[in-house]
């Protein structure tokens, strides 16, 4: 691949976007250049959006990284890939020398780059990523679907590191993207799934996926959670609302020995119920991204049908279109996924 | 055994003991009675005497729990178990019938009693309790030792539920009686420990007992513990101190995908950085009492000197001077763990 001309979305601060024609590079060695065809838009594209990730990413950025694509092009030293062949990208970037990287946790490693912050990222025709980013994908995965990949091996990571067990009582406490998608996931896994939200559109979403909602604004989320489970309460909680109450709904539902999964990222410190840790010998597990075998089981729950991508993906716009597709999810209380349609 | 004349140590509220004659009953069905040899203070029993559990105590209450024994008489149906055999008694009961006893954590049943809080205790000269909580001792183990037995399966369960490996760097936040318990038995099982304290007497037992200590008053506690372990962390946290402080450190000391186990018991909810369970997985395990095979595990440690309960044993009085007993202990700064010898 020599250099070529492509269109690329630069965030530029103060909530916009510019689409530009620029130049891509060829892939340099050890990496794979990627034809993106779709890329999602994350809450994390929404936080830079609003202006909170600035010192972060800058004002020349190509963001994005919820993306499924082709491989366009092989950079020296890369082995086993094939031009046309399609594939995702998990976009993380370990330093391989810190103390996170040599426990084995390169996932979390100390001096992470995530691809599309700190570096480019997938709303341009063409992406460079390094050759250990990439998944293949089966031939005959739906490319729209595919762009779930990355917010799905988010939800298989929670997942498995809360050791849900097949017949065991989950109860997801946010049902935005995030909470929907690991309450499809824990529902695959066999889990009886109650989800928890106070916005009516997506309680009415959750609903359209099958799944048991309580309103807590409306019904005492505790009373409701230990009448469903004959006193037990949840066997696993994924507290994905990143609100206070939802901190306290989350001691106030878990069953002894119960395990608490923390999906939200909590800007500010919240209050927790210490006594009731104590009292039930609950578990409060951290979370963040994915590892391999999160972004492999990912995969196979998408091209196995395993969530509902057709009412996940509310909307779809062309990259051209960059600047109302975010406007529009900004504003719109009824979006679950956006996706920015790259290819022409 | 008849009937027979006894000293016991009744609570009266309003930090007021008395030692009075009273008739101990033979042991019922399924019951043993235990002649008591030496009985701790427990940090439990000075909330008693400060008047915090008057609700749950009453006043004809005789509180104790931290006992060494032996056998007296044992009730009808009760087998394989001689009268003189050394015992202590794991004070558990639990009701069998609740989710979490039917999830096999009987230790933490919904129903439970927790003998001498809400059934009459161990500040007496015979104490009769259910069979099953009994534990036998070896014969030549040291009775006043032996009283140790529950705090050190109090910190055998924490470091059993912290997963600890033997090289790992282990910090416990709170160098009390047992802070420094946890601390010997993550020692014994093989942890690089360091204790955070900021009481100069704690600080100079620790010492003593060979501790490596940090007074976060006078030196950055996750400073220090980043330059002890080459920037990781510490792989386990025990937050013994109950303080906004040890919480605030808990989550600073960590090592990415660190555990922090919950020891203290905080009756107010402390702010919890959340963000730092998220950027490094943390995971916090709340903890609380012990399972037959902590008992069996601390009883092996006390027979086999794992603990230094001489230095941990600061004083011993008689049945006859609890009341002074409990006065000392409350306002000494060099008592770690009190004794009552109530063998006459």
């Amino acid at each position: 691949m020599t250099e070529q001309t492509i269109s690329a979305a630069f965030y530029r601060g103060d909530r916009q976007f510019t689409v530009e024609t620029t130049q891509a590079s060829p892939p340099a060695p050890g990496e794979v250049a990627v034809r993106i065809a779709y890329c999602g838009i994350c809450g994390t594209d929404m936080h830079v959006f609003h202006g909170n990730m600035d010192a972060r990413v800058g004002f020349e950025r190509v963001i994005g990284h919820e993306m499924s694509g082709t491989i366009a092009a092989v950079g020296d030293g890369v082995g086993g890939m094939a031009v046309g062949q399609k594939v995702v990208v998990r976009p993380l970037d370990h330093c391989g020398d810190c103390p996170a990287c040599h426990a084995g946790h390169e996932h979390i490693c100390h001096n992470l780059k995530f691809l599309g912050l700190d570096t480019d990222g997938a709303m341009q025709e063409i992406w460079n990523v390094p050759a250990h980013t990439i998944h293949m994908l089966p031939d005959d995965i739906r490319m729209d679907h595919a762009a779930l990949i990355e917010p799905v091996a988010v939800a298989c990571h929670d997942v498995r590191l809360s050791r849900l067990q097949a017949g065991e009582d989950a109860l997801v406490i946010g049902g935005g993207p995030i909470g929907v998608l690991v309450a499809m996931v824990a529902r695959d896994a066999g889990a009886r799934m109650v989800i928890s939200e106070v916005n009516p559109h997506r309680l009415s979403i959750a609903g359209k996926l099958g799944f048991d909602t309580i309103n807590p604004m409306e019904t005492d989320l505790a009373a409701a959670i230990d009448e469903r489970t004959g006193g037990k309460g949840a066997d696993v909680v994924f507290e994905v609302s990143g609100t206070q109450p939802g901190v306290d709904a989350m001691t106030a539902c878990a069953a002894t020995r119960g395990r608490i999964v923390m999906v939200a990222i909590h800007a500010q410190k919240p209050e927790v119920d210490m006594f009731r840790f104590f009292w039930r010998e609950l578990e409060l597990v951290g979370v963040r991204v994915y590892e391999k075998e999160d972004y492999e089981k990912a995969i196979a729950i998408i091209a196995g049908g395993g969530v509902d991508a057709d009412t996940v993906i509310t909307d779809v716009s062309p990259l051209s279109e960059i600047q109302s597709a975010f406007e529009s999810l900004d504003s719109s209380p009824t979006a679950l996924k956006s996706l920015i349609r790259v290819e022409g």
